[in-house]
């Protein structure tokens, strides 16, 4: 039979793939999720990727910046990248983020 | 210019589908989110669908059953359901969840 995986995030290994912006990532099937630590003034700089994302912010202040236009995220709003879109993001605060990507994200699937 | 989509939850229509279960769904091109309020004892009966899902429990404790094993889902746990899996869910607690499916829930899209 085909059970249930869970998953404690707190026991994935986490990565830092830039200054102050820790995250773990999940991957399912279809579809990865990561789950993004990041600190105050953390930046994810400007880049794309194929892969369609929705993220959601959970805690504190994130600004999001997408053709030189920004909103600032806070828990309650969801934002959509359409695939190929480049964007970035700074923390105006601590923050915790998940994002959702589909396809998974294979750039970070075996690191 | 193609530019971020920023939806805030509260705004999205909710639904009751289940008593003391409301839900906000979210769709993008090719997942859906659906953020869950759910009240102790409160259930979400016994089903199953095509969509793969991952569970997210932000608030609370919700009681997950698949084939008859239970495990307890508290924040910081992430559970990954494969397509076509029944299960059913139960809160314990008052809790707040958030469901990532692919493909999109067409069932859920236009209500």
């Amino acid at each position: 039979m085909i059970s249930m995986e869970v998953v404690e995030i707190n026991n994935v290994k986490s990565l830092e793939p830039f200054k102050d912006c820790v995250v773990r990532f999940i991957h399912s099937e279809n579809v990865s999720l990561a789950f993004w630590t990041i600190k105050k003034n953390g930046v994810l700089p400007d880049h794309s990727h194929v892969n369609e994302q929705v993220t959601t912010v959970t805690k504190g202040e994130l600004e999001l910046t997408i053709d030189g236009k920004s909103e600032v995220l806070t828990p309650g709003k969801v934002v959509i990248i359409p695939s190929n879109v480049r964007h970035l993001a700074k923390a105006l605060t601590d923050c915790e983020l998940t994002d959702v990507f589909y396809p998974i994200r294979e750039d970070y699937k075996n690191k």
